[in-house]
């Protein structure tokens, strides 16, 4: 996500808390006082979303320091100081929802993605997360799935092509699918395409699919799918797949597992902002 | 949210997912083919989105017949059908994924509602959530919150006075806060206070407080406050409350209690979208 | 209002008035001239808005030095210097009328508010303004009434509950309309009615609204309500309230006065831009 | 104004006072009770902004019948109506404060314009309105002028040549300012003056300027200035012109006379909404 | 490019050349006044853009008819009537200049793509575009660049892999690069690296590019770079192709050749728009 | 254009071409690594557009140093350097497209304006744009004109009359279009009229029209209108005009020449980003 987006969304964020302004903080912090302040977990956790939560401060008050102790992506115990804030105290009171806000999901997303990740780190897989996204916040999200140590699917509708049931429904078949899709799509883009069986395995085969996915596959099938592809696609796992199963999938020697779960089910890590003495101007 | 604020939201998760265009669909389903699709649960929970779902077809394709089947808020077992669509094939398919985001989203949490709700059934107490929404959506999640049986705290920064803690250090203390913010915002708002002992409920009370929000107090302290209060402002049970917990805190004799997990920790229903048979133009 | 809405706002007034571009200063100011400017007085008058017109300023020319010689809320007499402005001539001459057009409006609302809060000032009564705000510039003309020593009612339909004759006609009463909206609305909510009668504040009180105003009533039955009232909620007075009525009407015993005419009717304090010698580059 | 730029605006009055929502008629009204509504006068004016107040109701309820019963530009008495409306309570209910405050502001302008046009009536003269406008509403503030039998001047900075005072000592005098004016701007600019003494008439003369502004002159002074303009350029008068003053300008033979506070300083016209029935639904 | 882009891009351009309205057609067609009026052509070309020219009049006027006598992609002489227009006057007269503008410079971009895709008709070769597009319209041409039967290339910096020179000497090389590359980005991403000579062709064959990109090689080389690469990767030719010499190059055995010219050179076809007689309303 | 609108276009087009990240460079390039670029021509031209480069480069990477060593109107060689830049890496790499984008189309067209103006350089003539720009890019396409040495026409429908055929058939003659429009628009605001015929000259000159447009004329009838309006109106032509015909044209006497090609039909000029040694961080 560039700044000039990433400002964009927080401006909107900003006017969705603060509206038509903060009537607490304005009519209860002198004008001009400061204030230090600190964000820290209150679990453990692997955090992203700092650079988002420094913007939240900055827009708000634009002389605001914000030093991050840790790094987006970094493991972290409960009771670690992420950043040290000092500055407009209103500003630092104002923007703290919104900033937490982030960098709780995010740092939520983060966690759950490493979880997964570490289950799997004996294999050469990738875990990497699907278009089930927070409306609004797909490029966050997906930044936090990196930071986790996962790595991203496809963007979205424009960037790849991704043949689904209903549209080999529509095209009358997978091998009718894909040739459509590769007479009129960019020599750039690559295509996969979402199988049930070993028949769709083959029919996909013959017409070149760059990828193959198999749909809740059946663990023995996805090993005999794996041997029938011998190296001449990628071969993706998804479906329902969770911190029980993701190691037997991973030893089927396919190459990727998604993980719709990673973003359409967030539990986000507890995060906290305290300010310390306030300094009136 | 007025609809011109929902057409702007959905215009923007649109061009995210969308983007130069679904290059899937736009090469597989041929140009004016029509098609018909439902929409339905995959397990059972309470519903809230079906207009924000219309919404996203509306968009994509003008001509496009959403109908309805059950309305937001209520219970429905797995296997339901939500919604009937007919229209063009190309916008169904291209609007599907935001149009589920949107809809599993916010039936997860009217569904968490609804299971809190009926907890405390026998109580006069309300559920209310926080302002730990997801940045960008939280008129729909609170809206979602509705539907589940819940009751919304305030809206943002902007639409009552609540002193925390950080305020109350800033002012001296909870008296001289809440005197602060009586002077200065309008007579047409309430003031809330936060409080985590029976002195900060005492010093809250000869203020004159609207609300009291009991922090993270225990249940036995809890009811000392009520008794205190007696009925003289409103009294909030707020922190770490779930389904655990909550029937023993509405019988303390509170009023409100807040669950930031509402909006803080999603899990998506899930619900699915099947089309029918294509008809070629 | 926060600086990013503010910021908005002067983008959009700044691309109202320059459009493709000042072509009177472009053709005969040199490039990089620089100037010295100040903004005076030409009448008496309470002032409001000094921030805006030096964010227009700072927009359109970024190394503008604007320092402000009085404060928003002073009162000041014709002839007063109210900012020294030195920078790119250009960008200060450019920027005059926008820059002025807010500042003449704003102090003219700040200067009638004042003139009317002086008229009061032996009564505990806040003068308060209305919805009746000219479209787009709500929170710059409701800072202005605070700057004229006023308050300010509700921000807008979001943020409290007023039931007016046309709500008491869709719920069949007062006393309905009370308890439907209590039902619906956020614990956080106050409560105002209107009521035109003894009998419609007696209903009022009843159930419990939080406000009364009394709609365009004479002096003797405001008193009466009043005594009738007796503390139990704020009462406002409200309807072609003027210079001549109003602190007869403060006298009567209500809390809070509200006056239509601080924005829907408007005239400009007369201000002006000065510019000194001009520095060619 | 293009309809596109009207309804950019609207939406955006709207979220001012909607915001998250209208929580007295959301929790008052019935879901799809309709209503019928009349717009009318309480005070005799000249009537401008039917069409936005039509698009305001638009917006909010695409259903919503709106019969006009009068035409911009019409002088009406008061008492009448002005526009019958019938459609969802709900809708007609939010949008009649933005509705009116459009409604009565630009009602008032034109019924001020109207006032001075008519003092003129008997002498071939103009009056304009200068760019003293409201910052966001100047295409609807001269739209409403125009309904008030005025003219309109420039419409920004963009459109017009218009040399002051500033640009001149800048250029080192009139005819300079002229001369570096018509070197650089397009050959479709029409370049105007200001002078304030006949000096300045005879220089801005003398490099054939198009219009020549005399700028708080004397009466005597300008009918001096008009025999020696002698038809080589148009005339305008401008500065603290008024309705007791402006007939005996116009008798000076000038061609334009300018008002700046047509549009600086408003008094709104009194123009209410009265709503009968509710049908449930 | 999705109706709700294209309608917010029209919107733009729109208020670029309509701004505050169009005074000409304002002051001489009568209100309501309707016409019918034809598009035609005046040379010979490709068409593209039709749907662009129909939404700015709808956009105008809503009642518009507009009639498409051809399809985009259709190849037509001189004087071929493009699409009949009937409805208000005022309309079809201010939104002419845009709609044309819009429709000659994405006519002139399909004629000159079919004039280059008909020179290599006999070679299994794809014409495709670059990102060398007009800032803003990148969506508009490359669609153009298809009506013209040529083909896509990536869309911007976020689909597709391209690694050029500047990225090889960062990266130390070639082969360095593509593996940096591989190991960050997501699985559905194609690499196509730039190379400049056949050292650099085996270099990347090594890291199995996607596809290799010979940048301004001689015919001989390029042949020798195919012979090569042996169907192990898609091969484009690049640099300063041209009517001359396009069909030598596709005769070399590449797959794609990619012509910048074709958006970055334009030039309009030409086209116009004639009205009938008007209709007073 | 002034700054705001020329970033917000910018933040546009990098949307555009960045989308959700330059996917290359992001994983090629390390974090925090500076170089250093230059930007320079490949063949001669007259430069435009180097502060829309610069701001590109600023948009992306903040403290990127950006000297211009040529300024925009000057004719530079093959070869040259316009501009050094030093800063962020990826930001350079990630921009350099965009901004090549913008200044090879603006100093195409300040090329091709500059050539036709030296054809003429001997007559007091101007040469002109039209309305025939790129849609979006107005303004900077007649900055790239002035540049070049030409003059602007009216920027749109909005600041100047330009009565052509169509106008003419409704209004049912030259003389009445004229008479319409004197009577409806403001008096800052120039008449042009196009005719076709001598005939046509003397209608438009009695009406006083301000500017007469001879529209595709043989130079020989130029030369007789020339001789009929006898500097009672500016002259223009217009129709075709190219580098073969505009010296004759010129002869005839009319004041301006009036080019849609300078726009319509864009050969961008070659120019290259070229960047040098990489430093990490």
């Amino acid at each position: 996500m560039n700044v000039a987006q990433m400002k964009l969304l927080i401006d909107q964020c900003l006017a969705e808390d603060v509206g038509s302004g903060d009537i607490t903080t304005n009519s209860i912090v002198p004008e001009g006082a400061t204030t230090f302040a600190v964000i820290h977990t209150k679990e453990a956790g692997v955090i992203a979303g700092l650079a988002v939560a420094e913007m939240v401060f900055r827009l708000l008050g634009p002389n605001i320091s914000f030093v991050a102790k840790v790094k987006d992506g970094n493991q972290v115990p409960a009771g670690m100081v992420l950043a040290e804030i000092e500055g407009d105290a209103k500003a630092i009171l104002t923007g703290e929802r919104v900033a937490l806000n982030f960098l709780q999901r995010m740092s939520g997303i983060a966690t759950r993605t490493s979880l997964l990740v570490h289950k799997i780190k004996d294999y050469p897989v990738r875990v990497v997360d699907t278009r089930k996204t927070t409306p609004g916040l797909r490029m966050l999200e997906k930044y936090a799935v990196l930071m986790g140590g996962g790595h991203n699917h496809r963007f979205g509708l424009y960037d790849a092509v991704m043949i689904k049931d209903n549209h080999i429904k529509v095209a009358g078949g997978i091998g009718q699918a894909i040739v459509a899709a590769r007479k009129k799509v960019s020599h750039m883009v690559k295509i996969e395409v979402e199988v049930e069986d070993l028949a769709g395995v083959r029919e996909a085969l013959q017409e070149k699919a760059d990828i193959i996915m198999l749909d809740n596959m059946d663990v023995e099938i996805m090993k005999e799918a794996v041997t029938i592809i011998d190296g001449r696609a990628l071969v993706e796992a998804s479906g329902g797949i969770d911190e029980e199963s993701i190691a037997k999938i991973a030893g089927t020697g396919i190459d990727i597992i998604s993980v719709g779960a990673l973003t359409h089910s967030i539990k986000s890590l507890d995060i906290s902002l305290d300010i310390g003495e306030i300094k009136k101007k």
